[in-house]
């Protein structure tokens, strides 16, 4: 089967393999060998010197957990929303009492920095920005070197949601100054969904430190107490974690440049592909990610029919659109365990089957 | 090796290959089968007609989300604390700003009953009991048959932690009232760490449509709607769900009653070995748990000695005590993948180790 969501994504062998080994003790001198290796290759990715953590739980509970972590109820943030997942970090943050200003972009389109830089202007008592770095929704990747650029001129708390992003797409954290940054095991990492990844600044830590908003599954000053002996507060999803080391030893390997490069030449071709088939892609080029592409559903496609054809007719999964989305796009996800072969696949199913779905091109 | 603390447990090898399966979508039809049969057979493993969620997350997770599920800041709850766990129950149930009476009992002494039922007599604002079915730090079953009879009688609402009960210890969910009840995928359940099991009654659903306790990961309205689609709010731990799953399987294959009887075997067996080594246990026989056996370290054994000297030259894994109990007890678990067998090679093990570790019966 060709898998190409947006996350869960295909896993190569030995990933596979790493995950059918025995439980052992998570309180043991293997386990700490194993997140205390799983961690420092993590930190590298992230391009960070400060804290990375593995937390149980999916993407979500990432985000939640930068937010209880970092706010009290009643603070104001301003969250940079062009799709579904940055309506959801507003969603999120309500949830736990923040007060929440969107400042909202049309779908498709990206974050516009001087529009940030303009909201920042107006409200000195903003206390943090809430971003997502690759909007898989639209399939946009937001220009977080210039949106972080501002933010730091206001000296305001940075939370990115880099779920599909990290990985895939160059984020270095502590260069743009991202306080916290969230990203899953089952985007760009080539491991299956279960395990949340956190890193935490400076800035972050004195944050949390005066953070009021409740919490304590997700609580990062838990999670660094354990994490010097080698352990986490609670059981860990210990067979993602199997993967994600096994796997973060192939990121070790292949050198996170090149992944990056990998990805940008695998966006690129879906990209050039799609168009060849007289399709048009929902965002504009110059925002277009790397990660996940966004197709427009042409007059006559029926998005529902296409899905449903290309899995069980072709053996090839994709995306639909999500919530106002629905039936008006369908998503191509290329991230992680991926390369331009599977694309081919991908085009050669696209091909048989937009026509019976009612796409003649 | 013998992994015998109490979770993660070892597999038996047809799960372990059920984690070795590629990716899915987990918003196709094959996931929604796989979700809605397992939820199938783990209602009747909580031998309930209500709600039964699949949480990715730790036991402790699934803590967090049965209290702000049903709870509001400010709402008194009384909490049986008799262990280390109890404790945990009460410090979340305080984190997020609820009242708490913590009822304390010894450590290795059961919850009484008659306890219960003057503290609730005394206090009739109480809104719910929260209560450890096995306190896991100790090895006491606590007779939730007699709690839950008291606590219906007051018509509160009834929270249980049964991590490292059910699925091994009988919890008849609906016959004994109870509104949330909590097990965690790495116990008894022959899965590996990274799922939560919750089940909610009506009472609790009630409960639910007026706490205001801030929630969004653990939201069970979110859950509830999700799975009515065959889904999960937020992308599912996927191979932890590949190994539950088939667990459940073979749970079916058993039949609940026998899995209740071969732990009450294992649990008695390990408990006459245990003394027949001349060691005594921590708690009374009467409340002493078929899943976990905490042994008393008696005059002039090294406890942390003995654990090592098993671990490296027996490939033997047991569990210290935690807390207070550090270096005073040391724990056997016998849950989920075990039989006789598993017991006498601890046995064996101990026998060797105990005079090493200072101990000579």
């Amino acid at each position: 089967m060709q898998l190409r969501i947006p996350g869960p994504t295909p896993l190569p062998n030995e990933i596979l393999k790493a995950m059918a080994k025995q439980m052992i003790d998570h309180r043991g001198p293997q386990f700490a060998e194993m997140i205390q290796r799983a961690t420092a290759i993590l930190k590298d990715m992230f391009q960070t010197k400060g804290d990375v953590f593995l937390l149980t739980g999916s993407g979500t509970g990432g985000m939640e957990a930068a937010i209880v972590n970092t706010l009290s109820p009643g603070d104001k943030v301003l969250v940079l929303a062009n799709g579904f997942f940055g309506e959801r970090f507003a969603d999120i943050a309500e949830s736990f009492g923040a007060e929440v200003l969107r400042l909202r972009f049309e779908w498709g389109r990206p974050v516009e920095p001087e529009a940030v830089r303009h909201a920042l202007s107006q409200d000195a008592g903003m206390k943090a920005v809430l971003v997502t770095h690759n909007e898989t929704s639209t399939g946009v990747t937001n220009d977080l070197a210039s949106i972080s650029a501002v933010v730091r001129e206001y000296e305001k708390l940075l939370i990115v949601d880099a779920i599909s992003s990290l990985g895939a797409i160059d984020l270095p954290t502590d260069a743009w100054g991202c306080d916290v940054v969230v990203t899953a095991s089952q985007k760009g990492w080539m491991a299956p969904p279960g395990l949340a990844m956190v890193s935490v600044s400076e800035r972050a830590w004195k944050a949390n430190a005066v953070a009021k908003m409740p919490r304590c599954y997700w609580d990062f000053a838990q999670a660094k107490k354990f994490l010097e002996k080698g352990q986490t507060p609670w059981t860990p999803a210990l067979t993602t974690l199997y993967a994600l080391a096994a796997a973060l030893e192939l990121f070790q390997q292949e050198g996170l440049a090149n992944i990056v490069v990998r990805h940008t030449r695998v966006g690129a071709k879906t990209r050039q592909e799609v168009k060849s088939l007289g399709l048009s892609l929902f965002p504009e080029d110059s925002c277009a990610s790397n990660t996940v592409t966004a197709v427009n559903a042409l007059e006559g496609l029926d998005v529902k029919k296409l899905l449903q054809i290309l899995r069980e007719e072709h053996n090839i999964v994709l995306a639909g659109g999500q919530e106002r989305l629905g039936g008006k796009i369908f998503r191509i996800g290329h991230l992680g365990y991926v390369t331009e072969t599977d694309i081919d696949v991908v085009m050669k199913g696209l091909k048989m089957a937009l026509p019976q779905a009612g796409f003649s091109g």
